[in-house]
């Protein structure tokens, strides 16, 4: 048995329509899109067709609103800085929700540092934001609302249909970071009405650092990257064909396979869910239990670090995380967890794993025995599991 | 013969030692560099070896210098703004000069939007800044001077080196724009005392879509894409492990046949322009004759159309441009050309020629043979020419 992913939330496999549409593409040597002659032509043709699929995938109306990226956060920064940019004189106001991934908090944090005001809006425990709750934190200068679709750390679902339709009521432009949503979930920007739409294409089997933002018609961003006339004036920089083209090939398997895909990552997480409790005791589920990625769990091992499982599971050969790769790098508890109230220690105790595509329930059934070997040589040695047994036992 | 690239500026084919680090990277499946298991611990040393080869190229001390970004644009706004926004508390003036790329202008625009003030300074006729003039446009309240190496529309170079003198003197921070240098001429960021310096992998056949920024130590910027903490937590966004490898072995092949490339573009345009008068007359050439890029020409021909010469030449397999892809779409004469006091229509009438290292002279002599023939059609039809013709006549 070789090395397992089970950590598909931050790193997936090429599909492999992905992987030969791009050494095609190496092989092609494509010109610029840009320049005047037939080599220009040529590359320019490949570049509209994978944004004509890319547009597909999400259902969006024209084609032209689709603005090829380098990756979901630069979608996110662009979208989010630049709406608020260009509405700059309208208000200053921006709303998001406690759960956000670090590119939309970072993003806000930053434009608070140049003069704009950010209300953040609380979750419930399934860390489901109401949407009322963001009707009733829209003010009179508030000119963008920015709301994830899934959550990466605990697979919990927004209604972002219901919160769109309050952005609508409201006036006020609506962002969903739907990176870790689009192309395993149907997306339909137009039956959602929203506004702007930050994705990328490694979460649906395509490389890694090409992302796409959805820009509805008629809604101005200033620019992130200013420059030439590339992306219909909306982003400069010559473009990463190779990586576009392997999004799209991505994009079009995402649509041919979408229902299977769901219905085998719904298969594996009932069987997970149905199995767990034969080998683990004295844990949580987080996040929604149906309201939710399909192939997302995030658990919460009580009395132990997420951290030394994850290290221990990795020499068995199985990768899972703790939490976003993007956040790794920092010791702190996610913020995600102690924002749906879950406790400083079980927060630190929290393990994603996530399925892909060649995910097994044999693979589920092998990984659970490793995982419950490693929380029971990690419990044998905690002062704090040892603390927990005689509270329980004096009880 | 097939078709013929003479439009190098604009576009290069792959070095087969790039393509091949590209595709072998696909079939690799890396995991993300940012993953704390095996799979995250495999990319990241791909990603660190990748970034110290790139380090090389331009002599940065350490590699932690080198932030990789998705192409020049995204370099240069990163330089340009996030520089300007770390330092706003000190001044809001930055000093630039009349030839920079789109990149640079509009970045600088949209300072101006924010409140910066911008003092742009005027090229010779060769289209040289002299270090002097940004000496004297230096105030108390600059904070950055942003001033390019080789213009890519005529190759002028500027005098980096005592640009960035005056700088370090007035202790005012320099960026430079070297996309279309760095891997062509040598650089060295520590020899030339630059605090920031953009670049791009697909100048120096790398793959498109791939760039990277030098930031000296102890420079702070604002980041431009703000979320996780990727790239030293100067850049967030997960990584284009695929283009960074390729980027990586094309720097690896510029530094091994610099020399020779070198020796071959400066034979190519020694040639061309010894062979261009028994071809051609009533022309200009372009730029400063030695202070230039070696494998580049700008050719005002007088009294025609330079885009329709290079429809012309396209229908006859030979690419070449009227000025920078980035700047199509625009029907205005060039920037770069009016700067240096050209006329607007001898502007008009203006053809980048540049070189790659499959270029021959034989390749020139073919070349030179079809100009000839679409000049003269195209002056057939001419009425400026013939008004010209007989201005001559009754002289």
């Amino acid at each position: 048995m070789g090395y397992i992913n089970l950590d598909n939330i931050n790193f997936k496999h090429l599909v492999p329509e992905a992987s030969q549409a791009m050494i095609d593409a190496i092989k092609a040597e494509y010109g610029n899109p840009s320049s005047q002659h037939q080599k220009g032509d040529e590359a320019r043709e490949v570049l509209e067709s994978s944004r004509e699929t890319v547009a597909r995938l999400i259902n969006a109306k024209d084609p032209r609103e689709i603005v090829f990226t380098s990756c979901g956060t630069e979608s996110v920064n662009m979208a989010v800085k630049g709406l608020a940019w260009a509405r700059q004189d309208k208000g200053k106001h921006l709303v998001t929700c406690n759960t956000e991934h670090n590119a939309v908090i970072r993003s806000l944090r930053r434009l608070k540092q140049l003069g704009f005001q950010v209300t953040s809006v609380p979750v419930d425990k399934y860390g489901v934001v109401n949407p009322q709750t963001v009707k009733r934190a829209i003010r009179e200068s508030t000119i963008l609302v920015t709301i994830m679709h899934a959550n990466n750390e605990i697979g919990t679902l927004h209604p972002i249909a219901e919160i769109a339709a309050v952005c609508r009521e409201a006036g006020v432009a609506y962002h969903c970071d739907a990176v870790d949503s689009v192309g395993t979930i149907p997306i339909d920007v137009e039956a959602l009405g929203i506004d702007l739409l930050s994705f990328a294409s490694n979460p649906f089997y395509g490389p890694k650092g090409v992302g796409a933002l959805y820009v509805r018609r008629g809604i101005g961003l200033w620019n992130l990257l200013d420059g030439g006339a590339q992306e219909n004036r909306k982003r400069a920089g010559t473009e990463n064909l190779v990586g576009i083209v392997g999004m799209a090939a991505a994009a079009k398997v995402a649509m041919r396979d979408m229902e299977k895909r769901l219905e085998h990552y719904k298969n594996l997480r009932r069987h997970f869910l149905a199995q767990l409790p034969k080998y683990l005791e004295d844990y949580l589920i987080n996040g929604h239990p149906e309201q939710c990625l399909p192939n997302h769990i995030s658990l919460s091992v009580r009395h132990v670090e997420g951290e030394s499982i994850v290290l221990m599971l990795d020499e068995q050969g199985f990768a899972v995380s703790t939490r976003s790769a993007c956040a790794s790098g920092s010791l702190r508890a996610s913020h995600v967890l102690l924002s749906t109230g879950l406790s400083f220690a079980d927060a630190q105790g929290t393990l994603v794993i996530s399925f892909g595509t060649d995910t097994t329930t044999q693979i589920i059934d092998n990984f659970l025995a490793a995982l419950a070997e490693s929380v029971k040589t990690l419990r044998a040695i905690s002062p704090l599991y040892a603390a927990a047994q005689k509270e329980k036992a004096g009880k």
